[in-house]
């Protein structure tokens, strides 16, 4: 199954955090599997926070942020009966509102997983349930309001 | 006056986003004047969100995260009768939790400008409204409750 991130229409894949079309950037994968989303990245080093063994908050900010619109893309797509497939060109989401809440330190030099789950779903509106974890530990959790842009 | 940031003491200054120790951050610095706080941060072009011409959501996130915390940091210090001097070690704020909402696209190529104001102090915590503007275009808000670490 292709990443949700890669079915981003090629005008709308520029993002520094996800966009396959931007090469200075993490190009974070999100993944619709069995009816929730998942995404892993592991931050460089220079991503501390102010100690330097932990993530830097706009860092998990950042990881929720994309995982959050592409689940709303995929969340939307599924709903809508569409399966996800290689060269479809899947309706892009934007950020209306993010909350993150910041259960733990963000350990640094190991692979964090951002999770979705689909909360509700009005019209192209998408609210998604996010988590953070580095192994089995909880480091944040957040809420979003996703909205689908509207194309001509 | 000297920049919040440069008053942290050095173990807590590795910040990516606004570390004074952490030389390939971004190196936010942020400023108390006149009972609120200010920073103007310009990202490179890189930085796009999905489409080329806007700024990715992390970073307006991670903008708001760091200058939310010296935000905190400054308006303690300031509730206490202190003046924010060179060579001081002033507390330093995490982030419990942040809520940033987008109101409008956030251009590239243009200065943009974070602010912060007190909204209530308690014990350890503050809490701190946050906004984003580029020239006077209010681009998002946000809303911060920040957590002074404890020191030994």
């Amino acid at each position: 199954m292709p990443a949700i991130q890669d079915l981003y229409a090629s005008e709308f894949a520029h993002c520094y955090g996800c966009g396959a079309r931007n090469s200075q950037g993490h190009q974070l994968k999100s993944y619709l599997r069995g009816g929730e989303t998942e995404a892993v990245f592991t931050p460089d080093a220079k991503y501390s926070g102010g100690v330097p063994d932990h993530v830097y908050g706009g860092m998990v900010a950042s990881l929720m942020d994309c995982h959050g619109t592409a689940s709303a893309a995929g969340f939307a797509a599924s709903e809508q009966g569409q399966a996800l497939e290689p060269g479809m060109d899947l309706p892009r989401f934007v950020t209306a509102s993010l909350k993150v809440d910041f259960k733990a330190p963000t350990p640094l030099g190991t692979p964090l997983t951002v999770k979705g789950r689909l909360r509700s779903i009005s019209g192209r509106k998408v609210w998604v349930d996010l988590s953070l974890l580095a192994e089995d530990q909880i480091c944040a959790t957040g809420e979003m309001l996703a909205i689908q842009l509207k194309t001509p």
